[in-house]
C-alpha cells in the first residue's frame, strides 16, 4: 500500500528516531509529558487515493507516449501524487492530511534531450503546463503544480556524468544526476575529484535542482555557491535551445547563464550542466572547533578572517547562543564536569557559542588557514575545543533534516528559513527575526550562519513550536508572512539559497522593484510565450 | 591650437620615448634603418575641424540645457571630435588622418542621476542616440557615435566615492570616476583599502567603463574580474531605473546585476557601482618571477599551481618565447653574462618564458602560496629569478601601452587582441593564432597569459607589422578578421576582457547562437524600446 507517508517523509524506508537529549528538549520547552511523545499526530498513513483524474486529451497523451514510450509516462494516483509537491512544510501538512488538490496530470520521463524537445514542442502547442523536477526536494513549492499539466522528472534517464576533464578539472553532467551519485562518480575518477557542492538536501537533490534554485552547499564558503561552479549549460525552452559556450571567464556582452541559474524552471528545461570540480583530497582536510562566549564576539571572528587575506575555509560555520545550547543539552552536556568548567571560563550557557571550521586544500595552505584562524578566533576570546566536534557535526549534516517527520508526528511545528545579509545589518536582523519568531510563546528559535563571505554571510533560522491542532495551515501561513516581512524590512535578501518557488513570490516585486520585476517577464515572455514553464507565479512571474 | 594627436595620444600631454633596446628590435625586427627612424607617420597634429555642425533641432538643445545647465554642454569641433572615438587602432588611424565622418551632435556633461534621467527623457521620446562614456579607453570601437546625437560624459561630475564601509568591506562609488582617484581615495581611507582592480587601461578608465564593458585587472588572477566584484548597481534604462540590492550573495530568481555588467551602454547608463574592496596591505605583497625551458612547461607550471588548493596569486603572468625573449632583448640582455648562462642551463634565448608572480594577503598567506608555487614551478624545471624582475615589470604595467603611439609614428601597426580559452585548447589556439599573425611578414607577435582561472586562462596577442602606407586602415581590417576567425575557430572566446563593441559584434551570432542573440534583443528592447543606447550594432544588437 503506497501512502502519504511513503511521500513526503524523507528517504526511502529510512525512520530517524528521535535521540533521548532531544527528547528532553522537548519535554521542557513544550511541557510535553510521556503521552504526548507517544501521539502520531496527521501520520499520513492512509492510501494515496486522487479525487481526480488526468484531464489531458487522449491525442495528446498518445503523441506524448509516442515521444517517450508508454513506459515513461505515468498516470496512476501514486505517481501524479509524490509529483504534486515538494517538501515546504505547508507542502507536508497537505500531504499528511492527504489533500492533494492540484496533482499534475502526467508524469512523464523523458529520455532524452530529445524527447525533451518533442514535448516542449507539443505541450507549447497545447499550452500545456510543465513542471521539471530532479529531487523534488524544494522548500519553496518551485516544483508545486498549481495548472496540472506535466511533472517532467528528469531523475529516471538523464542522470549520467557526460564527460569528466582532467585537464580543465570540469565535469559536465545531466541535470537529473543525485548529488551522492555524481560526487561518487568523482570521487572514483583518476586520482579523484569533487564537485565541491554540499546542500543540506545533498541525498536527495540533484545537479540541475541546484542550478535551478540556486542552491549552495555547506562547504560553499570555500567552494562557492551553485553560480560559482557552473561554467555553462544547455537549457531547453519552449522558444528554442540556448547552449553556453565553455569558457574560464569571458565578456562578449552580458553572460546569459545567469538568467537560467535561478530560473526555477520557469523558462526551460536545463538538460545538462558543466561545473568546476576540484582534486579530493579529503586526507589533506583539516577541522578546528571553537566556542565563543557570545554572539558577537564569534560573529566578528568570522568576519575577520573573511576579511584578512588568509585564504578561505571551506565548512565555516557559527550556531547561535540556542542553537548551541540545543547542540549540547541533545548530547546531554548539561551539568557535565565539561559544562561547569566551561561556565567558569565565561562561556556561559545560553551566551555561548559553537564555530565549525572545516579546511580542503594543499597540506600547506590548510595549515595555514587553520593557523590563522585559530588566531584571529583568540583574539575574539574563542575557546579551542579541537577537530572532534566539526567532524561530529559533519557525520550528521545531513540526517538533521530528517528529524523533521518523527517532529511534526509529535504536533511540531517545524521549519527553516534563511537570508543572506551585509556585515552590518547582520546582528540588528538576527535579533529581529529572533524576537518576531520569539513573539509566539514556546518557540524553540535555532539560528546559524553556514555561507559566509567577504562582505556578509546568511543567517539560517530553525524553529520549533506546538502546532495548532486542527487549525495547522493558517496558523503557520500567518506566522510564515511575519518572518519574511521581518527580513525584508531588516535588509535581508528573501533567499539565500531555498530559492523563491511559489512560496516567497508575493514578495518579489517589493525585493527588486517593478521594473527588474518586468524584465524578468520580459525574458520569461521571450523564452516561454505561452507560459508553460512552471506556471503558477513561480518567482512572481506571470502565470 | 588643439590637433587629432591631442585626441588619440595616451595621457595629457606624455609622449613615451621608445628606448634604445626597443629601436634595436624594430631595425633587426623589420629593416628599418636610421631615417625610418625618424619618420613621423599620420603624425595627426592637423588642427581638428569637423565637417558637419550639430544637426539636432534647436528646441531639444534648449530643453536639454534647461536640465544640465549650458555649461555643461558642448558642440565645438574639439568636445564632439574627441568623443568620436575611443583607442581601437583603426579608430586611431581615421583620427590621425583627420577623418571623423560620424561625430556626436553633442557633448553632454550631467550634473546628478537626476539630470541623466530627464536627459533619456527628452532623447528617448525624439530618438536621439546616447552614448554614454567614461574614460573613453575602449578598444572596440565601443564608444564610437555612428548614429551622433549624444556622448552622455559621466568623468566631470559624476566622479565621486559616495561611500565606503569598512565593516562590509565595500565601496559605492559613481560610474565617471577614474581608476586612480578611485583607488587612491580607498587607500588612504580608514586603515587603507584597495579595490583590487589593475587594467592596462587603469590611469584613464572609469569605474563604469570597467562594469560596462566587462573588464579585468592585472591581479584578477587574486581579486577576479569586474563581474567578481560588483555586489550592486544602479542602471537608469530609457524604460525606468533598476537598482539592486547589496547582498553577499542570494538566490531570489535569477541575478539581474550580470545582465548590466557587460551591456556597454546599450540598455541605460550605470550610474553607480557597489563594489568588494580588500585591506590595502601593499607591505604584506611578495613577488617571485622564473624562467621556464619552454611554453608548455610554463602552461602547465600555471595549471598545476591553480589547482591544487594552495590559494591564489594576484598576479600571475606568462610571457611566450617571443615576448620573453623581446623583453630581454629589450634591457639589452643578448650576449650578456646571464644571457649566455641561462642559455648554458638549457634556457635558451627564443624557447624560455618568463612567468611574474605577486600574492596579497596576510604574511602568512603570501609566504605559503610562495612557497607552493616556488615548489610546483620547480617540477616543470622553472629557473628562480628572485622577486626584481616582477617589481620591474608592475613599474611599467601601464605605460608599456604607452608605446603605442610612437610605433605608429613610425608607421608600425601595432594591436592586441585577447581571448579566454581552457586549458585543454590553450597551446592549439595559442599555436594556431601566432600561425595566422605570422603570415604576415615581418611580424612581431608577443603573447602572454594574465589572467589565470582554475579551468583555463586568457591569451593576449599584442603584434607589430610595418603597415601598408597609403592601405593602413584595409590592410588591418583583412588581417583583423583573420585574428578573430582563427581565435573563433581554435575555442577561443570571442573576448576575455575588452569587449565586444562595434568591432566584434559581427562574430556575435556565431558566437552565442542565434537563440541567444534574440534572448539579449529581447532585453534590450524591454529597457530601450526605441534603440536610443549606444546603437549602431554594438555587441550585435539593433539597432
Amino acid at each position: 500500500m503506497n501512502t502519504y507517508r511513503d511521500i513526503f517523509k524523507w528517504g526511502d524506508k529510512r525512520e530517524t528516531p528521535i535521540d533521548s537529549g532531544t527528547f528532553k528538549i522537548i519535554k521542557e520547552k513544550f511541557g510535553y509529558a510521556e503521552p504526548d511523545l507517544q501521539v502520531k499526530h496527521l501520520f499520513g498513513n492512509q492510501e494515496v487515493k486522487l479525487g481526480s483524474q488526468c484531464q489531458l486529451e487522449k491525442s495528446i497523451i498518445k503523441k506524448l507516449a509516442e515521444i517517450v514510450g508508454s513506459e515513461n509516462i505515468k498516470d496512476d494516483d501514486f505517481s501524479r501524487a509524490s509529483h504534486a509537491h515538494g517538501k515546504f512544510y505547508a507542502e507536508l501538512l497537505k500531504l499528511r492530511k492527504g489533500e492533494i488538490l492540484s496533482p499534475p496530470d502526467l508524469v512523464i520521463y523523458p529520455r532524452s534531450e530529445e524527447d525533451i524537445i518533442q514535448i516542449l514542442e507539443v505541450c507549447n502547442i497545447n499550452k500545456i503546463a510543465i513542471t521539471p523536477v530532479g529531487g523534488r526536494s524544494s522548500v519553496t513549492c518551485g516544483v508545486e503544480t498549481p495548472n496540472k499539466g506535466i511533472s517532467l522528472d528528469l531523475t529516471k534517464h538523464l542522470n549520467k556524468v557526460l564527460e569528466v576533464n582532467t585537464i580543465n578539472s570540469t565535469s559536465t553532467v545531466q541535470s537529473g544526476m543525485f548529488g551522492p551519485a555524481f560526487e561518487n562518480y568523482l570521487n572514483n575518477f583518476g586520482e579523484g575529484f569533487t564537485c565541491g557542492h554540499f546542500p543540506q538536501s545533498f541525498e536527495y537533490s540533484t545537479v540541475g535542482g541546484w542550478v535551478a534554485a540556486k542552491g549552495a552547499g555547506q562547504a560553499s564558503t570555500g567552494y562557492g555557491k551553485i553560480e560559482h561552479m557552473v561554467l555553462s549549460l544547455k537549457v531547453i525552452t519552449p522558444s528554442g535551445i540556448i547552449e553556453t559556450k565553455t569558457y574560464p571567464a569571458s565578456a562578449q556582452g552580458w553572460d546569459l547563464h545567469p538568467i537560467f541559474i535561478g530560473s526555477e524552471g520557469t523558462l526551460g528545461v536545463i538538460t545538462r550542466v558543466t561545473m568546476k570540480i576540484h582534486k579530493h583530497k579529503p586526507e589533506n582536510t583539516k577541522y578546528a572547533s571553537f566556542i565563543f562566549k557570545n554572539f558577537d564576539s564569534a560573529v566578528n571572528a568570522m568576519r575577520i578572517a573573511m576579511q584578512s587575506g588568509i585564504g578561505l575555509p571551506h565548512l565555516f560555520r557559527i550556531s547561535d547562543p540556542e542553537e548551541s545550547e540545543i547542540a549540547f543539552k541533545s548530547k546531554n552536556f548539561d551539568n557535565t564536569f565539561a559544562d561547569k568548567f566551561l561556565n567558569l571560563l565565561g562561556y556561559k550557557s545560553g551566551n555561548r557559542c559553537l564555530m565549525f571550521v572545516a579546511v580542503d586544500g594543499s597540506k600547506r595552505y590548510v595549515n595555514q588557514v587553520i593557523k590563522s584562524i585559530k588566531e584571529i578566533t583568540k583574539t575574539q576570546g574563542a575557546f579551542f575545543i579541537g577537530a572532534g566536534p566539526t567532524k561530529k557535526w559533519l557525520e550528521q549534516q545531513y540526517s538533521s533534516a530528517y528529524l523533521r517527520d518523527p517532529l511534526m508526528d509529535l504536533g511540531i511545528m517545524t521549519d527553516t528559513l534563511e537570508t543572506a545579509v551585509m556585515w552590518d545589518n547582520l546582528i540588528p536582523l538576527w535579533n529581529a527575526v529572533r524576537n518576531y519568531l520569539k513573539s509566539r510563546k514556546k518557540t524553540v528559535v535555532m539560528v546559524h550562519i553556514s555561507h559566509v563571505y567577504e562582505n556578509g554571510a546568511n543567517l539560517y533560522f530553525t524553529f520549533l513550536s506546538p502546532m495548532q491542532k486542527g487549525n495547522e495551515l493558517n496558523d503557520y501561513h500567518e506566522y510564515h508572512k511575519g518572518i519574511i516581512e521581518t527580513i525584508q524590512t531588516h535588509k535581508g535578501s528573501l533567499s539565500h539559497h531555498h530559492g523563491v518557488g511559489k512560496t516567497l513570490a508575493p514578495w518579489m516585486e517589493k525585493e527588486i522593484g517593478s521594473e527588474a520585476l518586468k524584465l524578468m517577464q520580459a525574458i520569461k515572455n521571450q523564452l516561454d510565450p505561452n507560459g508553460i514553464m512552471n506556471p503558477g507565479n513561480t518567482l512572481g512571474l506571470k502565470p
